[in-house]
Parts: structure tokens; C-alpha cells; sequence
């Protein structure tokens, strides 16, 4: 069992989603944080890094609003269903942009494609916590 | 001027927002951030810390998604309207909960009543650039 | 290959360290980061969290400063030894610190028996990577 | 009274710093954080971006350490003064190459100049509060 689900799994309270799915997503957060903040370094020492100043920036953006997801998430205390959809909807589309901007250089560029992995992999995590 | 507003300035990018409403919602932001997390400190010094559970969560979280939302606004280069818009939508709506749950404390806790205002600040700085 | 791992395989410029260590680091900073962020909440949850400040504001600290060392770890370009030096030593410190807490309620609490090992983790994978 | 030192001044617990200097240190963090990572934007957008790249690179991560140190100044309840001189001292090294590395372009790059005084200013504020 992964850190994620055992913390859900020892927190005294519970949120009202499954704790398969939270956990989840919350490792999909988390590890798209990463992958995002390291593509931007790769793609910053690439040769054409000119042509890769919009996917530094969507690497960036997305990384820092994954960042935050993840720890809401993280939060089951007088858990509120208000502001985790906020950040899950914020978090769904980062990740949407970010997939898309990262596909378009995969070919070329490995880091690429696996960030945009980690980006569709959240993104599709978060669409699960949003379903009615 | 603020630092926020000389590195708006000074960028070679500009955004399509008026200098003057996005260097307030930056610096709205970064405030916003630091008031929620020195108030859930607060609120767990305090003696009824088991009635303000729901402050410190909403707190930690409000500061996450200020902190993430204060940096994707700080970026100008390859400047996205998706992106930025999802990020300001969470902030407003984290903002307008953390403002509304501390306000309910307000009248006991000076702390409470700081965050609230630095939340209100926010979510009006938000609400500005989400005009059409 | 873990994502961290694979992230620094495709990074077009490389740092000092092995990349195994590297990516154990890594991905050591992150765990401890959402483990220390899902501690504070369930100690906040607990009955007795009157007795449980000092391991809420350390879990706090220390999920910071792991996810500001993970992202510094993450970036290889233009790899800068005292930056990093500074970063992991910071890193090991708090993970000390917030370790030696935990297990100080580790036998009555599980999320604080399942923190203090992400942070000992941690704490070891940052000593790894600054030895000389 | 700024933000920040009315939620010092309402906080329940001090610690043993003069609340003007941790007011100070506080926010010299939280601008610092916010110039380093509109520096970095910044430089990605100039037209020179492959000679920025290790500009870029310490803006980014002492944005990160900037950052996550004015968090943890920030808390006050069971203040521990290990965790506190180990983030001031990751962060005065931080600041003090990320302003090195600003000032030699200070000159060309209006925003470098910025950033580095917003790095000075902070690389003071936490020298001050590691004075024994």
C-alpha cells in the first residue's frame, strides 16, 4: 500500500470519496508536480529552447497548481466539498493544457511525453473525483 | 511601486490585463497566502483549537491555492487565458469560503478577522481579472 | 523506472550525482512532503490534538521545506552545488526534527508511525547525496 | 501595519524574535519568492534566453526556498528554533547566490536588477534573524 493510502487509510476522519480513488489521485498530484517541474528544466536545456518557452511556462503553471490540489486533498479534517471541487477543476484543466502543449513535442523530446503521461494520468484522476 | 508591479513592468511580455489589476491580484496573492497560513497557526495556539478545526483546514488550503495562483499570475511568457482563468476561478471560490469561514470568528478573534480581510482582498482582486 | 528516474534519464544535461540517488531523493522529498501534509490533518482530527501542536506545526515545516528540496532537486540545468548543498541540508534537518516527533506518538498513532518513516527516509536519501 | 505583523501581533504564542524583524523577514520572503519567480519568466521571454538559462534556474529555486522558509516563519505555535535556523540558513544562501547571479546582469535586464534587490533585502532580513 502506497504512503498516500495508508495516511488516508490511519486519518480519524474520512471524506466522502473512495479511498482507492483519493489516493490516487493524490500520487497522480503529486508526481505530476514533479514531472512538470522537471520537464520545464529539461526543455530550458534543450537546444531549442526558443521554441519551447511555452511549454516551460504550461510546465510551471501546471506544477504549481498540482502542488496545491495535492495537498488539499491530502486534507480530510472538516473536509468541504466546495473548495476540493475548486481545486480538483483547476487541477483537471492545468493538467488538460499541459498534456496537450507536452504531446506536441513528444515526438522529439522524451521528457515530454512523459510528463505529458503523468499530466493526462492527473487529469483523469481528478475527472474521477468530479463525477457526481 | 511595488516589486510585483516593477517586474510586471519590466517584463518583455505583457499579458492582456491592466498592469495595475494584475499587480494587485499578485500581491493579493502572496497577502493572502501568508494570512492563512499565520492564522492556522493562530487558530491552533488558540484554547478552543477543537472548535476551529474547520478554520486551520480552510486556512491551509486557501493558502495553497493563493500561493499557486499568486505564481501562475507572476508568469507573462506564452501567457495563457485557459490556464490563468482556472487558476483565478479556484482562488476566487477558495478565497470567498476561507473569508466566509473566518468571519465567523471574527468578532473573537483578531487573527480571524486579519485573514478574513486579506481573503476578501483576494477574491475581489480575482473577481476583477475575471471580467469579460 | 519511476517517473523521477525517468524525468532525469531524458534531461539533456546531467548533474554530479548518481542518478539512483537523485531519484531516490526525489522522490524521498515528495513522499515526506504529502506524508508530513496528511499527518498535520489527522493529528488536527484526533481527540487529544491539544497534545499534538508541536507534531502538527513541525509536520507543516517539514512539508515545506521537502517540497521546496524535491523541486530543487528536480532541476539539473545549470546545476548549482551550494544551492543544493543549502536545500538537502535544510531538508535533513527537518526531517530529523519532524522524524523524532512522530515517533514520539508513533505507537499510539499510525499516520504518525507512517510519517516518521517518510521522513527517516528522507532524512537518509538527503545524507546520501550530500557525502562527500 | 502590514498583513504580516498584525498576524504576528494577534498570534497567541511569540517566539523569541523581535516581531518587526520577523515581520520584516516574513515578508522580504514572501517578495522574494514572488520577484525570483517573475525573473525567471522574465529572462525566459528575452531574446538571449540561452545565456539566462542559469539565471533562470536559481530564480526558480529560490523562489521555491523563499517561499517555503516565509511559511514557516510564519508559524509561532510550538515554535522550534532548529527547524527556524535551518530554513534562514538554506534561505540567506539561496538569496545570496540567486542575488549574485541577478547583479551580473543588472545592468542589461531591468528586472534582474529587481530581483536582486528583492534577494538582498532577504538575504539581510534572514542574517538578522540567525544573529545569535
Amino acid at each position: 500500500m502506497s504512503v498516500a493510502a495508508q495516511m488516508i487509510e490511519t486519518n480519524p476522519t474520512s471524506t466522502g470519496y473512495s479511498p482507492e480513488d483519493l489516493a490516487e489521485c493524490i500520487e497522480a498530484c503529486f508526481a505530476c508536480a514533479q514531472a512538470c517541474t522537471a520537464c520545464a528544466d529539461a526543455c530550458l536545456g534543450e537546444d531549442m529552447v526558443v521554441e519551447l518557452r511555452r511549454c516551460i511556462t504550461t510546465d510551471l503553471d501546471c506544477a504549481d497548481v498540482c502542488a496545491a490540489t495535492g495537498r488539499v486533498l491530502s486534507r480530510q479534517t472538516s473536509f468541504d466539498s466546495a473548495m476540493t471541487i475548486a481545486a480538483l477543476t483547476a487541477c483537471r484543466e492545468a493538467c488538460r493544457i499541459c498534456a496537450s502543449e507536452c504531446k506536441g513535442h513528444a515526438e522529439h523530446m522524451q521528457h515530454c511525453q512523459v510528463c505529458a503521461q503523468a499530466c493526462q494520468r492527473c487529469e483523469q484522476a481528478c475527472a474521477r473525483l468530479l463525477e457526481p
